[in-house]
């Protein structure tokens, strides 16, 4: 059995009876009832994803995983392939986004080389990033499939073995991307997965114009056409219009789940790695934490299709990175403390309502 | 010259050279425009509120001001006046939701009794508490004042007091508030400031249900009638309709802005001490971060009238003590860390976008 198999079959719903210890006590703190909300709820997940009332998520890990992208030729992004390796580097100098919120959330970023068109053999000897590479960028998904059905199941392995190794010290893991151009082959996982028509879920990444938008919409649909990924099978749709980081992320989704861990899913990029994740096996929602709301147009078709109506921050964030999975990870941080930390009724010793 | 009038003099708009060297900065980050989008607006009013482009929140300080209403007599309120002490010492106990989440932000939180309707000396002998008591709890406002001009005014000034202690060691405040009634004076507060029919502002609190809803309404209206409060009077809507934690609470707000420092507002009950010390002198506005949304119906009013159309969070929330503003302190730091961390193109050495 392979390791992609073997992880599939650990993967469980949530445990129930955490959850329902878990409601117990929340509905019994001394406050009126359920009045912190949406963190509550997400408390109510975090017991049922770790199985215990008293988890912890102290020991935080972002994987910001890194790709490039063939179809960066069909000129889809306003930026040059080049700035993927240049971005790399600045994460491991410390000046990226991502640097300045993991570190005010407390979380440890790893970066990952899922498949960045260029040497990044300094960085990996040095041990500064994560040498998972699949290929030097993927095909250009306008002409041909992204990367063979091989190459996707070692993106998604190498994935799940990041999730497993770090099981063991952290708690919680972050997703986050970096690629020049991948909010298209994105945009075509969400088409694939979501149903939705292509004009709705077609966004301007980082910052296309009008004419620009149209063209990638085109670009997107060819890909499409030409590739024809199989709905149901998320190794396919990885494999014909995906890419290695997205691969890498949905392989972590896949780990992280296996091992019982919460995930905060971050943006668009994200977002179509865990509904690849989902494709594969959908007990995995049950371990998402969606982080935030995208500018993307297309993010909130996916995240419905995951069954999240609303997610915990929507704060116009078109970053990536793993940007919005770390300013949420403080978020979780609070649901877990008021289900840790705040007295019961009966504790405080604190007069109930009037029933 | 009072400590009020004295106070409100030295409230000055935000800095606008600090503003401005922010946003240039900002424009500049290896990231594409803008890609994080709220917290870089909230990172420009930073630099404005505290006339640097290097500002630091790290010492912040919650402010839970706690108070009794008479109102209360009017079968306002699931909860008796008893649990507004209760809670108080649920606070010092560490058990309650703002002890959970600003423990999580890494705030202080200082609790204050500005007019808890039981005696608290030993928590204020014990140095547990800060003792600013005004009075046992307002008048009842269904039949009359809140509370004199005079305690309005030492109510204000208290909570500036408080602010100019704190100013010296602190660098962010956070307001939060407990008094069992007190969505009743502040529902009162926002139909006075924002003009909106009372039918759109009242909301159930801690849990009315339909027939205690109207029964609330018709309380206000009432206090309202009876009362007769000036719109063009801060101090005076806070003598004939509010309460002594929001008088505490608009002093501190009136305070900080003085001292040039940024006030994240939590709640209902907070956002109308906003209103009040925004009546006083506009100027504050400058100072204020919203941080929530609240499910209270007449928080969106009361934020619109401040200028404020979609706060940090929205997160269901509807408990106040400071726990919304414990919430987006986070966020507040995140905003800094883009502003202070965060590369530049050149910096990083990241190639542009095509223009």
């Amino acid at each position: 059995m392979s390791l992609l198999e073997k992880t599939v079959k650990e993967i469980y719903p949530q445990d129930a009876s955490s959850r329902e210890k878990a409601k117990t006590r929340l509905d019994n703190l001394a406050i009126p009832h359920w009045a912190l909300g949406d963190l509550m709820d997400l408390a109510l997940d975090i017991a049922g994803m770790t199985g215990t009332v008293k988890p912890s998520v102290k020991k935080k890990a972002i994987l910001t995983m890194a790709g490039d992208h063939g179809v960066v030729a069909e000129n889809v992004s306003k930026y040059p392939s080049e700035v993927t390796p240049q971005m790399v580097y600045n994460f491991v100098a410390g000046g990226a986004g991502i640097n300045a919120l993991s570190k005010q959330a407390g979380a440890n970023i790893f970066v990952v080389d899922m498949g960045v068109a260029a040497d990044l053999k300094d960085l990996a000897d040095a041990g500064k990033i994560i040498n998972k590479k699949v290929g030097l960028g993927t095909g250009n998904i306008a002409k041909g499939p992204a990367m063979s059905r091989t190459m996707a199941v070692r993106a998604l392995e190498s994935g799940i073995d990041i999730a497993n190794e770090l099981s063991a010290e952290y708690d919680i893991f972050g997703t986050g991307d970096m690629g020049i151009g991948n909010t298209t082959p994105s945009t075509a996982i969400a088409a694939v997965c979501t149903g939705e028509p292509l004009e709705a879920l077609t966004g301007r990444g980082t910052g296309l114009n009008d004419d620009q938008l149209v063209h990638k919409t085109n670009v997107i649909k060819q890909a499409l056409e030409i590739n024809k990924p199989d709905p149901k099978d998320g190794v396919d749709i990885l494999a014909k219009v995906g890419g290695f980081e997205i691969g890498g992320l949905a392989g972590l989704i896949l780990g992280a789940a296996a091992n019982r861990k919460p995930i905060v899913v971050d943006g668009f990029i994200s977002t179509a790695a865990a509904l690849i994740a989902y494709t594969i096996e959908p007990f995995v929602r049950d371990y998402l934490i969606f982080s935030h709301k995208s500018v993307e147009p297309g993010h909130k078709a996916m995240q419905l299709k995951l069954g999240c109506e609303k997610p915990l921050l929507d704060l116009n964030f078109r970053l990536g990175e793993g940007t919005g999975a770390a300013v949420a990870m403080n978020l979780v941080e609070g649901a877990v403390a008021i289900l840790t930390e705040v007295a019961t009724f009966e504790e405080a010793a604190v007069a109930e309502a009037d029933k």
